[in-house]
């Protein structure tokens, strides 16, 4: 089992056969905040969000825009402070992460709210706090955003998001004439189109440009490609429409992370020069003014920073069917912590952080504490054989929907999230309590419904 | 779109084309309560407690055992309640349910502890409770269990979980010679009688029995057959080495519910009559006296109890690449509340509830409001083509797995639950708010780890 540097947090190193974080011994982490434990290594997450601003500033030089942090990857008021301390944006898709932001005194002109199906008071939150845009999604909502913003007696400045079919996963991407989900007003159907005249033709409502987001865990611009040859044709056509060009073109996120050997983290320097490469050829061949680019990295900017360290409970060896064994090693948490090995047949890498172990290898799956077959959060992994109850089991790259989809299911509380730096640590979300799990339960009278 | 009564509670009815739940108005609750929101149907729930409880009496008379209602599906304090009211037992695995049954003020003999790696403390918890029975799950614990026992000058009551190579899902069902999953010990290999053989020579520990669950979802007898005929020959040869016979078997839950039509919930008389006879006449086979045979239906008791209530904030049509319109419906909750289709892939029924509508039926997507593509409530129903803002979409058997396994994805407040009955209604899990959703922030000074 070897250290792979490539899936932790920059600043993660082993040192005498244990793993260290920001400087801070696992065994110690794990016995000053117990596990399971989120440990955020904050140089590193600074680190990533000032190379996305840099590799963004870089190739679109003024033409570059905001870089929104995706903030459902996870947030918290302390991570929210750190974002706006690096003087980059926050993107929003609900009234809850909205707060999180406000919480953190986060400056309004640097917010984005998103949503397919945002409520009347959430834009009413966005617009009273005043935030830099509104990313419109349907057809209903423009007539809501402009009657809130008439409320208000401001204009409001929005985008409109667009599907110009294009899926994106990881290596492969797809290319088809409309796109089936949930998002946004189809290029190919006229329903943009539409949607921008009807913005247009809206007293309270400043149309600025429009958005996108292909897909998630892409490597390479190919799939970027197909989508800025269709936004920025639809740019020209406005532009022919109404005499004006958009000025903004927001690109949204899906920057892949590596997660198990092999895979490589796309560099944001790299991402960024192919994508203005694309995006200023297109211009030129539809001779526009290149527009403002933001982008919207989430999972590029969260995921590696973060480790998951547990304690390893129990473990059995079962004979296969088909002949071997595999260990089962059990650690005390799982699925409520990380959904995504069910979820989406996610895979991650694992370490034995607390000690050396000279013994060999074997095939092991490491599975959590829930009352669930399913409740596995790697498959197949080779890890020593005299791994055993009390040892910490480190997961890395568990920054991205990890904490922020994180469930109560089995009423287990939900690990605290601790911020390393410099041979230092802080719990920024508190571990939860049986008392913050009970504090739901109420006793009511019956209320007469009728 | 007609009302599908096998899959909505009992007092689920139409009334003046208005979805009536125990007697209250779904518009009614909704403006009472708000939306989403978990409506349980208080007398629903205590009839199906009762209805396990009585069809496990009738086959298994005076060898009928605790019916332990598996709490993993969805339990609150109040919930415990009624399931002690009824007489009825509960399994809890994990502290934080046990924690919730001890509030309820549960009888400690009636409850047993479940649970793959339970913590020392878990452990700690259950034996200074006075709970019936631990189910054991692993060598290790066998250890710990009577070390902690002997701490407490006690000698505890357990069963031992094993694995009898069955895989039961649905109508499907494999029989296999090992068990590739995480929980307990194997038949087969031996493991079993060697965990056997250990407990029954450890001085803290009171070997009662031996437990299995062989999967979820099913709907007929065929995979209790299996198991039944390689446990009761296990309880044979555990006699024939120990000169006594185990008075107990455990057989689990797993019994199937109808979430959509086509699909009939496995009734409680037919499940127990069958599985009945399989033990009896396995038992007679064997020359043993029938053991005590308890059961831990879950989701069979809480999922067809429970409607969840959204209302509608958006739609659109999309034209699809092969041909047709797709029509998305998204409403106010999604998967932070529901997280089982995008897991399982697991398919709802869904109504218009709040008036009646003449409207042709098209092919529609209903989704929810989170940033996510794959945020799919159901990906495939024919709805009335006018459902639009502001309605009320009822999704029924919603009781299992849904508050239970909710998360707090996009920062959303998990909803409210509602028991409603004979006209009433009255919050017993109250909805989260912004406050509570902050209230694990925390700012500290770094601590120095070395």
């Amino acid at each position: 089992m070897k250290f792979l540097q490539s899936v932790f947090s920059i600043n993660s190193e082993m040192v005498n056969g244990e793993l260290v974080i920001g400087g801070c011994k696992s065994s110690l982490l794990a016995k000053e905040f117990g596990t399971p434990l989120f440990i955020i290594d904050e140089n590193d997450f600074n680190t990533r969000l000032k190379s996305w601003k840099s590799a963004l500033d870089r190739h679109f030089g003024a033409q570059a825009g905001t870089v929104y942090y995706a903030s459902k990857s996870f947030i918290s008021i302390e991570v929210a402070k750190w974002i706006s301390s690096s003087g980059i944006g926050i993107d929003v898709c609900s009234g809850g992460e909205l707060a999180v932001a406000l919480a953190a005194n986060f400056d309004p002109a640097k917010i984005e709210l998103h949503g397919n199906n945002k409520s009347e008071a959430e834009i009413r939150s966005a617009i009273k706090a005043g935030v830099a845009k509104i990313v419109i999604d349907s057809h209903q909502e423009i007539e809501r955003v402009n009657r809130i913003a008439k409320e208000f007696g401001v204009i409001q400045t929005v985008l409109i998001r667009l599907t110009p079919g294009v899926e994106a996963h990881t290596h492969e991407f797809i290319s088809t004439a409309h796109e089936d989900v949930k998002f946004g007003f189809s290029i190919s159907s006229g329903d943009a189109t539409k949607a921008a005249q009807e913005v247009e033709a809206l007293a309270n409502l400043h149309l600025a440009g429009i958005h996108c987001h292909i897909g998630s865990q892409i490597f390479e611009s190919e799939g970027f490609e197909t989508a800025a040859t269709r936004l920025i044709e639809f740019l020209a056509q406005f532009r022919d429409r109404n005499s004006r060009e958009l000025p903004e073109l927001d690109l949204g996120g899906g920057y892949g992370v590596a997660y198990v050997e092999g895979e490589t983290t796309y560099d944001p320097d790299l991402a960024m020069s192919a994508i203005a490469s694309l995006v200023k050829d297109q211009c030129a061949k539809h001779k526009l003014v290149v527009p403002t680019v933001s982008i919207e990295p989430g999972r590029a900017i969260s995921a590696p920073t973060t480790t998951t360290l547990y304690e390893v409970g129990t473990t059995k060896n079962v004979t296969l069917d088909e002949g071997g064994i595999r260990r089962y090693i059990a650690v005390d948490g799982g699925m409520s912590d990380n959904i995504r090995p069910a979820l989406y047949g996610a895979e991650y890498s694992a370490l034995l952080a607390n000690r050396t172990s000279t013994s060999s290898e074997i095939s092991s799956r490491l599975v959590g504490k829930h009352c669930e077959s399913g409740d596995i959060i790697i498959r197949e992994i080779d890890l020593p054989s005299d791994i055993g109850p009390g040892d910490l089991i480190a997961i890395p790259t568990t920054g991205a929907y990890g904490r922020s989809m994180a469930s109560n299911y089995n009423h287990m509380p939900r690990p605290a999230v601790v911020a390393v730096n410099d041979g230092t640590a802080r719990v920024i979300l508190r571990r939860e309590t049986q008392e913050d799990l009970l504090s739901l339960d109420v006793t009511e009278a019956p209320r007469v419904i009728n």
